[in-house]
């Protein structure tokens, strides 16, 4: 976002946990301290027109506080605090109909092995808060399983949800950016390549249905309205038994955007300042035929990926992006993206770059 | 370049002579010092692998002595020289047969006379170092007016060239990148749109003739091997009578390449980066059939060219440029890029877009 910022002159005051964040390293005006810390977020407000996020790790009660007291906050904390509660978002977009997988707010052990043995084993277990990357979810085949994950979990003090286990033929990603006014910009849906949990490849355009796609960015609008988004919205998505089940909401810049950068005419991060500081938002339209995406995940060796950077700077075509994180096994440190006139080839590449930068590819 | 170096993690520190200067407002890591204090070059040198520039305005001299001490200076301290000294480019490409308009450095008044009376009047004036924007520029049309130009230069110990007044069927601009290891990568012919001295447009692809495009991409290749520039060095042309002649060099990000930014697979600035670094340079091809670039001049009216901002991201398919500069009267604040399918279009969304923000247009 920082990087977006730069060339519309927008000023970033940013607020890290630690003066070593990837961010932190690109920003002139730091801020250090947690985002949980009322003092570090009042003189975050105090030097801001606009407060925003790149995680949604922060208390909605301290950001309500700041709304209170006059501040802007985009997306608003009741946005924060839907992002935050797995629970919570299938409660309000039951609301408005939108099509998702069965599940159930779990209170007791019992409730796991009962909702297990009407609708079929596996089931899937997932933290209701903090999840992300395959952490918080637990898919158990059994109710023995299921009552270690609700102990654990108990000592945790972590809310669950169970989920139907579902065949799922496919998985993509909805983008938007919604103002304050009410405009909304969609991007193309996005088919995501997930692997353990994690998302491996990003391909743009995805190969859904035509009427799957209308299908989608119409939930999607009406998803982004009835919970009065500002900002990035990014909605996981399923097709499982030919039908489209919305999986979960992030209101920021997410990761299945990251394909924008390079591969659209408004990058998700230039659009989420735009929405957030109420400008016209700009084409979502993608550059090229055919853009793919790969992350890079780190190996855990020790080795400092841009120590690799010349080799996957050999592809002369592709756009190479490492975040300035610690290397750490499994954690996403970069991505490489490629534009190209056609999807397969396009794959091959980013798959070959991933593998060059010393990355495992997909 | 700070902009670049972010998704390359590559950490710049910068010298620069003011605080408010743009680079300056987003950079982490800022030496707040004149490029012509040892003192502060010593501190900037300690603290980098190599020393690049953003502009010529640096005492070669203190290159030097930052290469004897074992510092890596890219382009190199005879680069920068040669870059500041009209006379001394003239000089060094005339050695390898370069055709350029006819030119003599003079020694006296009479000279600049004589020349006139040679090459017919006009003839045009150039100061030898540090003109730019039609600064340093005059073009006289009698001995009277010339004598007046020596005598203004001779007090401000301003060496002068003079030269002959071409009658100039097209201006455009060479753009490449050469690394320590001879690897050159050259972008397509920028067509450069002039008013009063100062580039107002750029145009990609140029509308110069196939044979001409050849033989400049040629001419500049066999510049960047001679002067030995490792960088990007931007090479300024004529088309006049037919003819191909060479202006000026720039080794440097220069404002001909602005394009790029948003036009090219690789931007010139993560090129320069790429080459002074000595990794491969990316690809050079546009990313559309017709890239348009303008430049905002400052207004002088005292507004903020951020306000203006709204109005001209309504045109949603342009990208958006502000450098964070004071808006001087004239002075380059910012551009926008078009990408089009077709160049009139293009160049009148340009058009279009510059008035919108308040700028003057071409």
């Amino acid at each position: 976002m920082i990087q977006a910022a730069i060339p519309l002159d927008i000023r970033i005051v940013l607020l890290a946990a630690n003066a070593s964040d990837g961010a932190a390293q690109v920003c002139p005006n730091v801020l250090v301290g947690r985002p949980d810390d009322p003092v570090a977020l009042q003189e975050l407000a105090q030097q801001c027109d606009v407060i925003t996020f790149d995680h949604e790790l922060v208390d909605p009660a301290l950001l309500a506080g700041l709304e209170r007291a006059g501040h802007t906050v985009l997306p608003s904390s009741c946005s924060m605090a839907l992002a935050q509660d797995k629970r919570r978002q299938r409660r309000e977009l039951g609301e408005i109909g939108v099509p998702m997988p069965i599940s159930e707010n779990v209170q007791t052990v019992d409730g796991l092995r009962r909702f297990g043995d009407r609708h079929g084993w596996p089931i899937v277990i997932k933290a209701s808060w903090g999840g992300y990357d395959g952490r918080g979810v637990w898919v158990v085949n059994t109710a023995d399983q299921a009552a270690e994950v609700w102990r654990s979990a108990q000592e945790q003090d972590i809310g669950l949800l169970v989920e139907e286990h579902l065949q799922l033929e496919r998985e993509f990603a909805i983008l938007l950016a919604r103002r304050p006014n009410g405009e909304i910009a969609l991007y193309p849906p996005i088919e995501t390549v997930q692997q353990d949990g994690i998302c491996r490849q990003l391909k743009v355009p995805s190969a859904i249905a035509r009427e799957m796609v209308n299908e989608a960015l119409e939930l999607a609008r009406a998803i982004a309205e009835h919970v009065g988004i500002v900002g990035i919205l990014a909605i996981e998505m399923f097709v499982a038994d030919g039908r489209i089940l919305v999986n979960e909401l992030a209101p920021r810049p997410h990761n299945s955007g990251h394909w924008s950068i390079d591969g659209a005419v408004t990058s998700q991060f230039e659009q989420h300042l735009r929405a957030v500081l109420d400008v016209p938002l700009g084409s979502t339209d993608a550059t090229a035929p055919a853009v793919v995406m790969s992350n890079i995940l780190g190996r855990g060796d020790g080795a400092d990926p841009r120590d690799l950077l010349p080799r996957a700077l050999a592809f002369p075509t592709i756009h190479v992006h490492l975040y300035g994180k610690e290397p750490r096994a499994g954690r996403k440190i970069g991505h490489i993206t490629v534009l190209g006139t056609e999807m397969d080839s396009a794959a091959r590449m980013a798959d070959d770059a991933v593998r060059a930068i010393g990355g495992k590819a997909e």
